[in-house]
């Protein structure tokens, strides 16, 4: 399927990318654009991830940037493209090109929810989400949608966002609040471990609010960032509540820690564990893996003083279990669908957080299957 | 269940423990008893990890060697204790000490079975293995036992292994021996990413073999450590190959690399990946799975070198595919039970290896339900 976003004029754009060293063609594309930080058009096709495709791929996304911008008549560094699917499968870039002028000839104001639907791959549920706020004498709204993954389609092996605001703002300062938004969000949930190929996520502004254009570091940017992180985090929560498999979405909040990268990686080896999340799939309260993943984490913290909460249970004190009433309370934490699991670490006072899923069976089945 | 191991005469004794900073009280107890590097008894309680469990524990452990080295009238410090099961209980110390005088009334040559049979919890089959070779004038014999963990059974945390040896030998060089060894084997497997609270490699060796006695450097000592790494590689696949749920057991070399630190990270990533795992469940010869997992290890690879290969079939040339022709070749070799994925990052001449298992429903159901 296939999607395009077009503003009605261009605007500073933003992009925050994969870090996997093997970027798909079209990451690197947009990487390139991104040079010029002006965008006007975003295209996007999902079956075909365009990734280990070579010169090949690349060539074929350029083609697909130059043919929007040809028949928009616009420059192709404002073209941005998008692709998920199969890795390293040639793109069928003749049925793009050919379905250019429907896609152009139905571009429509109404038209989000069906952008929202063609980006999808195994999703059950489109993603979007809007948000507004009056910023520096102007109505500034957000408007996003994504794609993903969360921990049961990641075989897709990609999260795409898109997110576009009527703001007028600096290129500068639209990246950084991007960026910060980007660790706040899609960077806080897990999905398995595995970045993909071609995770992508855009902001384009227009600047039709006619707001006085937002700068770096002053209150309005500070307000804006505000706002393009909830509307960031919403999209972020859809992913990991959405799919097949997905029977709990669980917040680990690590608290107490020297530095927030320790914290972070903390939060992220309970997150990742396969342990902890078949756990979760059984509502079996075995508060031991998570013990052990903090124990494993490669920080240095000091098991002695560890604090470990189930929503408002305490159910390690010092290390130390405390003891069966409050492993039968957290029994019943373990069966809501959604609930907090905060360690605190008494080392420092940096925190992090992360959300992540249970690993089901559902997930097994769709990832061992999802091509053949 | 218990198990004794007591040597005829005391000798030198080598470790290797968990790294996880939620160290168990016998890991604790362990380490502190190495301080000596002399053993003579070594006692294993399955069913209860002794993790968690605070001073309380260590206090549990302590009674379980004291009352094995009274019993026995041997140094206290010359007993080392291991203990595997579920995470913070206290341990039943009582149970434990009244079935000492069964115990060592029972102890015998012929016990090697039963002894592990009796370290097993949820394993299927017990590991064992015996290798042998002439060394400086004796013939050195190593008689190994297992239990682990596999990929399947984590939940218990723990991976176990027990090695005695009638090799004459030098304190440091059975522990500079038992190290390169662990690296070889049971840090080669993945089981899930999950470090254990209460892994433990102990070598006991008692000299009464006569060689010459090995020292650290010399050929003798370079063929003990042969010796020594085959019986732990030997045991490291046990633990791979046994267990519900295991339909699959793949090797990951990674060559070419510009160190041996970077070449275990590639191999580590694409070994722990749950796509890869979940792929080789379904026989899905999802390639583009290998290829993201060595983008996002964090090593600085060049994409356009890759080559990836599974068993003789080369799907991946400068980073990317292959073709069709190719893919079906590698969706036969995804049938077999057991291949080689073979990666060249042509970047230096560094390599390392991982052996991987599947991620199978049963993994899932195991270890959903593995407590309650």
């Amino acid at each position: 399927m296939l999607t395009l976003c077009v503003s009605d004029v261009s605007g500073p754009i933003a992009g925050v990318f994969t870090k996997n060293r093997v970027a798909a063609a079209p990451v690197l594309l947009d990487r390139h654009h991104l040079q010029s930080h002006r965008g006007r058009a975003i295209i996007v096709n999902s079956g075909n991830a365009n990734a280990c495709t070579g010169e090949q791929g690349l060539l074929a996304a350029q083609t697909m940037a130059t043919a929007v911008a040809h028949r928009l008549a616009i420059p192709v560094q404002q073209v941005f493209v998008g692709s998920t699917g199969v890795i390293g499968r040639a793109l069928p870039i003749d049925r793009i090109t050919r379905a250019l002028p429907t896609l152009i000839s139905r571009l429509s104001v109404q038209g989000g929810h069906q952008a929202a639907q063609a980006i999808l791959t195994t999703d059950l549920r489109p993603k979007t989400v809007v948000v507004q706020a009056k910023i520096d004498g102007g109505l500034v709204t957000i408007g996003g949608m994504a794609k993903g993954s969360g921990m049961i389609h990641p075989n897709m092996a990609t999260m795409l966002a898109y997110l576009t605001t009527d703001a007028a703002i600096a290129a500068s300062a639209l990246q950084r609040a991007l960026k910060s938004a980007t660790d706040r969000s899609f960077n806080c949930i897990t999905v398995d471990g595995d970045t993909s190929t071609n995770d992508t996520v855009l902001c384009l502004a227009n600047g039709l609010a006619k707001n006085r254009t937002i700068q770096p570091g002053t209150r309005s940017y500070r307000a804006f960032e505000r706002l393009l992180t909830e509307a960031a985090q919403a999209l972020a929560l859809m992913i990991c509540r959405d799919g097949e498999g997905v029977t709990k979405v669980v917040k680990v909040r690590v608290e107490g820690a020297t530095t927030p990268a320790a914290a972070k990686r903390v939060a992220e080896t309970i997150a990742t564990s396969n342990l902890f999340k078949t756990a979760l799939f059984g509502e079996d309260a075995n508060w031991g893996r998570v013990m052990a993943a903090i124990g494993r984490s490669g920080v240095a913290i000091n098991p002695d003083r560890v604090v470990v909460r189930f929503d408002d249970i305490v159910m390690v004190r010092r290390g130390v279990g405390t003891g069966l009433d409050a492993e039968k309370k957290i029994a019943k934490v373990f069966k809501r669908k959604e609930f907090t699991v905060a360690i605190h670490l008494a080392q420092g006072s940096a925190d992090a957080h992360m959300w992540t899923t249970d690993l089901s069976y559902d997930y097994v089945r769709i990832n061992a299957s999802y091509r053949s």
